[in-house]
């Protein structure tokens, strides 16, 4: 078992990694969750591995639970499905005392802790990451949200759960292919933070995938640090922060034009290739360095290419996205490979050049 | 022209008081505007009155300018409207550095600064409060939200605006009426915070009512430091702010059994006589503070009786406030006129008591 301290403006909390759910009680009941109201909301696949497993740990340190299965997936990432968590809260009479658990991928965690910043202007939740993308990203340093008309996550707030508990043995019923997808941000925090972290992430490509107890323990560990550390120092995305978009915002770009039919993860890949591809134009990595960063990409079965775009349409979407500050693009580059730098003064001839070279 | 600072953990701002918009284009400037986009909302009520004016000072600092109109009233505050703020606000463009000012009444307010608290994670708001109510109360100290479901701003947020600028002159346009509303809020400032105010308010009852200018922008100042001070303290509602609840507990479960028929303002009225009434039982206030109380509230045409409701549905309507923790009930009592506190171990016969003091 690993533990990691989050510290925020607005909240403290522990991240705590392990690979069973028997230390889950203890960690629920120190941050106060005894004989609290408390709600799990998960979705239709997820109810049907752990969610019996959850209600037994979780009545033992109160009656008053309920809980709530919402249909999977980010084609009901939307507000329609926040009124339903709403309902439910409001018919168990939940107040600012009580809590939500989000148990379940990155869609489910960020709409509960939406849900959870929203209701009564802010509630208590938890988070039960159980997919690599929430368990290494979305469940760390309070970004919640949900889409809206045709935008992802455009609508949200920043609200920091009370504790993050990640069973590592939840991995195993996961799909390869989301294995992968969660590799996206893992390579991306190598990337900008950790040349060391980037290095092991390459030479234990086949025992992630294939799931190794330890190397995921370890794995899932150092991403929880790396991200902590940078919403520790920016909870609101005012500077650093913005780092973790690395890849993000090209990446953005294609998951909204293939309609979110492709997974986050695949557009990050595709995102980060371009992005290497920039820092390569602008000097600031080596051809080597962009032939590693192509190839630990690939090795996770990640697409370095995609077809059915053009540059165009992806660099005019690139102005929908919601990092644009008056007009402005925001792009994080590399400089070295374990270190990065945010900016905004970039030609659209090299943009240009950088969609291309994922087409 | 006076001026109040507003210090939060989150945001520093101003509140202007001045009886015109003189200087309100130098204040917009101050806090960053010039040559952001900007979208202003308002209803079709005040749209008439004040838009074409807003729209001239403010395309002076910037060239992206637009307007929203909503419809007007409580039964417009509703998650239906913030979606039709957000489509705007996508399809104008805005970001995270734009501004939405909210020109109108608590509604319109509480409403702008929800969907500003939630596009984007958090962008930029400027209220422009033109009712008494919300220029003594709902405008300052970024409480947000919105009704869902039947119950009252369930769903809200804390966001705080950057500058709030009272012209006082825009009541002259309010119904006698909605002065009165406005007055119940004014009153709870003077009994729970100071004697001294209380007084003043009940020398000048019919200055006030005739809006004589001196003592309005006098009035004004005085809510409007007590409100900042309580919630420069206490942002999150954690502890002090709740003594601003003072009449809202019983004042809001009326509100809710009259479907919001009743103004606001007429039920923390009712609220502060029934709590009023509650601190007289318990020997907190004598049997003349508490006439004083009564007089007070009848001298600006408020009710301290009401039929129609029988108390038992008032009672059960008490657990239904969001401000219920696992299921106590927090009550503000005074103690003595401009001191209160917060009480949780009150007995029901004596909540039954004070409900039917009203009926």
């Amino acid at each position: 078992m690993k533990r990691i301290e989050v510290n925020t403006k607005t909240n403290n909390y522990n991240i705590i990694i392990s690979n069973n759910f028997d230390s889950l009680q203890e960690h629920l009941s120190k941050v106060g969750m005894d004989n609290k109201k408390v709600c799990i909301i998960t979705d239709d696949n997820v109810s049907k591995l752990y969610l019996d497993n959850l209600c037994n740990i979780i009545s033992k340190i109160t009656d008053e639970l309920s809980y709530l299965v919402i249909p999977h997936g980010e084609a009901n990432k939307n507000l329609d499905t926040i009124n339903t968590i709403y309902k439910k809260m409001i018919e168990e009479k939940l107040d600012r005392e009580s809590y939500l658990i989000a148990l379940g991928g990155g869609v489910t965690g960020d709409m509960v802790g939406y849900a959870s910043a929203t209701y009564m202007r802010g509630n208590k939740f938890i988070q039960i990451p159980t997919t690599l993308l929430s368990q290494v990203d979305s469940s760390i340093g309070g970004k919640t949200g949900v889409d809206f008309d045709g935008y992802k996550n455009i609508i949200g707030a920043f609200h920091q759960p009370e504790l993050v508990y990640i069973n590592t043995s939840t991995l195993m019923t996961l799909p390869k292919k989301e294995i992968s997808a969660g590799m996206g941000e893992v390579i991306k925090h190598g990337l900008i933070a950790s040349k060391e972290y980037f290095n092991y992430i390459r030479a234990n490509s086949s025992k992630i995938m294939n799931l190794d107890n330890e190397i995921m323990e370890q794995l899932i560990y150092e991403s929880c640090v790396i991200k902590s550390k940078v919403v520790s120092m920016d909870e609101k995305e005012k500077g650093v922060r913005a780092t973790l978009n690395f890849g993000h915002t090209i990446g953005h770009a294609v998951e909204r034009l293939f309609d979110f039919n492709l997974l986050h993860g695949e557009c990050v890949g595709l995102g980060m290739v371009s992005a290497a591809y920039l820092s390569y134009l602008l000097k600031q990595i080596d051809s080597s360095e962009l032939d590693d960063i192509k190839a630990c990409i690939q090795s996770f079965d990640l697409p370095i290419k995609i077809d059915k775009l053009n540059e165009l349409d992806i660099y005019n979407e690139l102005y929908h996205d919601k990092k644009t500050k008056n007009n402005e693009l925001n792009f994080i580059l590399l400089n070295g490979v374990g270190s990065c730098e945010i900016r905004d003064d970039l030609d659209k001839e090299d943009i240009m050049k950088a969609i291309k070279y994922i087409l």
